[in-house]
């Protein structure tokens, strides 16, 4: 093992998750501890904050507060959405991130995100290998969505099912109380893959959740939909209906989109746009179809941050991903992404594997066809026997004055 | 004390809750164990049940079901929103219900809910006086909304506050997440007093909830919510906002009303009604008017459902409240209404207290004006040290497969 000294870089971008600061807890954490390792910098704002050069002092915090990041939704050290240019057409922040690299002695770096992060990631490790800088770059998986190329699954979206199906349960209770008819639609986030609204099948498999399940995965067809509704209604009285907010049309048309076409007159008195989601548009198309009593129900930013419900396993799974992206570096990895490896044969086991940072960049997992009912309209056991391990476990939450206590960092700039 | 020997029928009504079943099950463990009530009744969706005799014998539940409620949100008996008539106009369902007693011999009537069930159930009590029938009638306070007179607080409400203030901390990580701006504007339950968007005043209080706060007993103006708005977002970058849905204007019309009218453009190209609720209708008025991104949150059912977030306080006042209603009718006590009355100068101590019906029924409670701040967008301390200790304890929800384990019970219909 060749031992490589000088600071690293922790990095947090993309759309936060329950769980990402668990990931950036187990990095910091292991960075601290790392002797080679002799600074450990937050960047703020992810590649903004390298770019910018604001980058916190790790080392200054309260080991406490870092200690609380494993319970504190969002990213503690600020997310960007900024997407690198092709370093072929232009190289300007690459540059700049190596002189930015070069100016800290930074030789550590650790990026935490989902697909886009890990083009960034990947993009960065590739420049420095051919400017021949040492350094070691390492992924870390996050993302509500699940969609990340290579792992069994991805740090973020246990807590989030977590609270798909747990909210998907309570609801059951309360959309049924009355003696007169109601429809419920929730619409759940996921635009190209399906994974978060399938996570209410869970709720489903225990006899409390949503009657019909739409995914983006299969092209939505509106007289199908009426159809499978009515179906449900006419028998019971009620009816649950889970929709992803990016099912589309066969063409691959988003449906919130096409219904919204030719509604250049939906605006209020003041002129303002009043639109509302999908889940919103579907509610009120079945209230004008059927009669009934209607609810459009949107998870909103409460699936991605709802810590005091996240999945204990995916909170410990987090961190050790975190932790494993600075172990292995230390060791002399790089260019990699921490995965997970599952057996789920007797128990459930989860090990880190280590993937090319290449391969996961930019590649988007769906959910596989044989697990989504012949219909269309649901999910099948081997899809909760797939999530079922992944939202176990109590998150430990800390709380002060019956509220969840958060991290409170310092975050001290060092530059300038 | 004159024993009163018969059945007892326990009925939920109106809005669901997080307790609304701890109650119940209070009600039902102590009238199981009363020597004097020879059977206990559960009346299927409220009065309806009794109407439609349709009555469940909770005596062949499971006591280990039964001990479940405590923790199963929604009303596990059913509800109703059915509003008796004035008995001097038509007495024909009081004397149905009258009917109904005397065949099953029910001595004992608990209803358990808010100003209109406690309405129902005075006009109950007050039938059964004046027709000599011996019967003791006690309501059982439920209500999110917290508007209920006389008592310090209602069962249901510390719950959905702590889900509020929760809610907002969470959100408040998230929406502070990127480097741009973003104003978030969050709608809460409340038609007519502000007690629930309040709630979210108590992370404001710890430093991470909302910044500014409408309530429907401040007659809301545009001008000043956009100014208002506009200096703690060209402050910050950031702005959350917590409106009650029930805002309106100074001539009492509701703004989601006002803003709608003269929208019978707002449907979308399926002629079909596209509005969202006040909480996005505002935040698309913000995006138009200051450029930045915006983002609507509706708590929505969550709020009055989310069990595995309820207050330990509350739940163990809404069973003790329960109880008492039957160990005061027990011992004689009739035509009361069980109330909290409540001691905040040294820690908390909260004591039942009994209100005549006929006091409670139909009188709504607002927040109180000197709770209020200065400028009409925010709570004072005053309103956080009466609600903080409502929202204190945990809920020891019971777990299953990693979901909430809710109360299965099995209904038997004793009737016909």
């Amino acid at each position: 093992m060749e031992i490589l000294k000088g600071a690293c870089i922790i990095g947090q971008s993309g759309g936060p998750t329950s769980v990402i600061n668990a990931s950036a807890q187990g990095a910091i954490e292991a960075a601290l501890k790392a002797g080679c390792i002799t600074k450990v910098y937050g960047a703020a704002h992810g590649i903004r904050g390298v770019l910018d050069e604001v980058l916190y002092d790790m080392g200054a915090e309260d080991p406490a507060e870092i200690a609380r990041m494993k319970n504190t939704p969002s990213s503690a050290l600020g997310s960007c959405r900024y997407k690198l240019k092709d370093p072929d057409a232009d190289d300007t922040d690459y540059k700049r991130i190596l002189e930015v690299f070069k100016k800290y002695d930074v030789r550590y770096f650790f990026y935490n995100g989902g697909n886009d992060s890990m083009d960034t990631c990947n993009k960065i490790s590739k420049f420095m290998l051919k400017n021949g800088y040492a350094c070691r770059v390492m992924g870390i998986p996050k993302t509500i969505d699940n969609d990340l190329f290579g792992t069994d699954h991805c740090p973020g979206y246990g807590s989030a099912a977590r609270y798909i199906a747990t909210t998907s349960m309570e609801i059951y209770q309360d959309a049924r109380v009355y003696d007169t008819g109601m429809i419920t639609v929730l619409e759940i986030m996921g635009r190209h893959a399906g994974w978060l609204t399938a996570a209410s099948a869970i709720a489903t498999h225990f006899g409390a959740g949503p009657d019909l399940i739409y995914l983006p995965e299969v092209p939505f067809d509106l007289d199908k939909f009426y159809a499978d509704v009515e179906k449900i209604y006419r028998k019971n009285g009620k009816c649950i209906v889970a929709v992803s907010e990016g099912i589309a049309d066969k063409d691959g048309k988003l449906m919130v989109e096409k219904f919204a076409e030719g509604a250049d007159v939906a605006r209020d008195s003041f002129g303002h746009a009043q639109l509302g989601g999908i889940g919103i548009t579907l509610a009120n198309m079945l209230k004008a179809k059927f009669g009934c009593k209607t609810r459009g129900i949107e998870f909103s930013l409460m699936q991605r941050c709802a810590a005091h419900c996240a999945s204990g396993n995916d909170i410990a799974e987090s961190y050790a991903a975190g932790k494993a992206a600075v172990d292995f570096a230390v060791s002399g990895i790089t260019d990699k992404m921490v995965g997970f490896k599952c057996d789920r044969s007797n128990g459930y086991k989860c090990e880190i594997e280590l993937l090319d940072l290449a391969l996961v960049a930019n590649t988007e997992k769906k959910i596989p066809a044989e697990w989504i009912n012949a219909e269309g309209n649901g999910l099948t056991d081997a899809y909760v026997d797939y999530a079922l391990p992944l939202i176990q476990g109590d998150p430990q939450m800390p709380y002060e004055n019956g509220l969840p206590r958060f991290a409170r960092l310092k975050k001290i700039n060092i530059c300038k």
